[in-house]
């Protein structure tokens, strides 16, 4: 087996720095990417896949001496959804991050120290602009698609917009076109834990701890948003921890509060508090209708669009996705959608792998048809 | 206008305590509670009404000097729904709370200082049961009629198994009669919030401050429960806070996130946070069928049953209820299930106050012609 290495690309403009949306200058600016299958002679046959909130560039395939495949590796590979057989797929970390591109955990060339809370907000628009520059790197004129879930939507539909003459299709996943104030609610007490965090120090911890607490609390909530009222009564119930009764105490009685406490430590050492800040603000910001007409921020859309989304997703509910398609039809733009009837919530996006192959296989097919020859 | 005002009520057994379902005793035990309208001579029209996790004995009226009335004026009072020119109606503080009732910041009579976490973990049952005593106190044999909404639900709902021959009527409101996974879950991070809190000190913070950057994390995810996604984005949207545009920093930029912090800030002044612990604690315990068979547990009930849902309330989703109507059904018991369309979630029950009071007033005027001469 070929094991996959995360490669890294920094960006060598003059002067080195990208003026983000809010008009802070940000450079130079490094993004960690992987790349799986084979690019072929007309460049062609590309697909960019953009992660969600806490993802990163190992989308598929193994890393030397892993326990676990990427990301979304049931979807990546040979004979799958995006084969990589026909096509050459590319996942790179976002800006903001901190799974090997640049974020408010990096060092900051200007003091020699992390950025810490000086990093400058990014959005959506940012992180989508700056993956720009790597397919142009990468010598890309136009990608056969570009795919997202979650997060990954909000900046594959941002994609298409931004720049809809280099994108052939666009596969929105459990997303959204703009936060809803349930959503923002949800990050903002999120976020409210990391900051509440005495270990949290005003975002300068570096060095000194983690604020795992805080952490943890978040990462509790955001699971619980995750699944869905169904997939967590199928999995847990009220199942004891290895007890014959209730223990009458504050310890832990039912597997539920078990697995959520694991989940929430397990974070705290794999993501970075700071991160989840800037990550989950920059979804929040996102409108892509600026609280305008969206139907006209679409005009410009060429992408054929596939929309997917699930019945049980309550963070990322199935009317928003409507939304879109009504305001991609009134621009002619050529969309599919489908709700898949599940109930595993928005992890849906990660665990569907097989109702979601059949979809996406058959929409990338009929792209193929005109793209490839 | 006549002022409500608190009473007390102090359990004077021999030996002064109650023994709780977990086999500890507690005592002496001391119940806040209102009575509104008049007890009848043959002592047959009082209504008990059961408080939500955060609630208490004020239930209607108005005490002198305050700014707003008891948590359900609404539907308590002359002409409302619960109509005190027909009904004596009773509200007591469930123990375990910080409204007058013995708590955890009680003073433990053993130690001359607060109980802290040293309170034991009491339940639904010891909390409905303790209310017995009350009743019993008060010269009443059977109740005309008991009601809850939310934890006030699940009490009824005991009170109607555990004293089937004691109460004629039962309202059960945005309720439940097991804690779900997703309900524990949610309960979870509100108290792992608190507890987080180096503030928090065990439990034995009395004297010393106030955890109160866990609470207020833990009320923010609380008000997102009690509200729904259609809820928050009618009342709040993308609203910004008096400002032109994003910060682009992690101050506030959104009017839900300030309603949050709003509501979080003032629930620390006017809520213990021990109690939150143990009252959320007893509600994730409450399993009425004890992993048994629901319709066993309600065999003996005599009690007519109104049960009421809304739509959007996804806390307590309506599918719950409507297991405890077939349930109720399969014992012959006269139960009435009335679905609210609403978008107020789970907060409905506090709000939807119109819909309710027809409901209400239609089933009590029922009851009524069996029992009131």
């Amino acid at each position: 087996m070929k094991y996959t290495e995360t490669k890294t690309f920094t960006f060598a403009h003059s002067p080195d720095e990208m003026t983000l949306k809010s008009g802070v200058k940000l450079g130079p600016i490094t993004l960690a990417y992987e790349t799986y299958g084979e690019l072929n002679k007309d460049r062609s046959n590309a697909i960019l896949v953009f992660h969600a909130l806490t993802g990163d560039a190992h989308a598929a395939g193994w890393h030397d001496g892993a326990k676990n495949p990427g990301w979304w590796d049931g979807m990546i590979g040979e004979a799958k959804a995006f084969d990589t057989s026909k096509y050459f797929v590319i996942c790179a970390n976002v800006i903001g991050s901190c799974k090997g591109s640049t974020g408010p955990a990096s060092i900051d060339p200007k003091t020699g120290k992390p950025y810490g809370l000086s990093f400058p907000v990014v959005t959506i628009e940012d992180m989508t602009v700056s993956q720009k520059y790597l397919i142009d790197h990468l010598k890309i004129k136009k990608l056969f698609a570009c795919v997202g879930g979650s997060m990954g939507g909000l900046m594959a539909l941002k994609w298409s917009v931004l720049f809809p003459e280099t994108v052939h299709s666009v596969l929105l996943i459990a997303t959204n076109y703009r936060h809803t104030a349930q959503q923002i609610a949800l990050h903002e007490v999120a976020r409210q834990a990391i900051m509440s965090d005495p270990s949290w120090y005003g975002g300068d911890y570096y060095g000194k701890g983690l604020p795992a607490r805080g952490m943890a609390v978040s990462r509790m909530i955001g699971h619980i948003t995750y699944m869905s009222e169904k997939s967590m009564e199928a999995k847990f119930g009220r199942k004891l921890i290895a007890k014959e009764k209730l223990g009458y105490d504050f310890s832990h009685d039912f597997e539920v509060e078990n697995y959520l406490k694991y989940r929430g430590d397990s974070f705290v050492q794999r993501f970075d508090a700071n991160s989840y800040l800037y990550l989950s603000k920059a979804l929040d910001y996102f409108d892509l209708s600026e609280e305008g007409d969206l139907t006209a921020v679409l005009k410009n859309v060429k992408a054929k669009v596939l929309i997917i989304t699930f019945t049980s997703d309550w963070l990322y509910p199935s009317y928003q996705s409507k939304q879109m398609v009504k305001a991609f039809k009134a621009n002619d733009v050529e969309v599919s959608f489908v709700e898949i009837d599940t109930n595993y919530g928005h992890d849906s996006f990660l665990v569907e792998i097989e109702s979601q192959s059949k979809l996406v296989k058959h929409f990338l097919d009929n792209v193929a048809k005109d793209v490839l020859l």
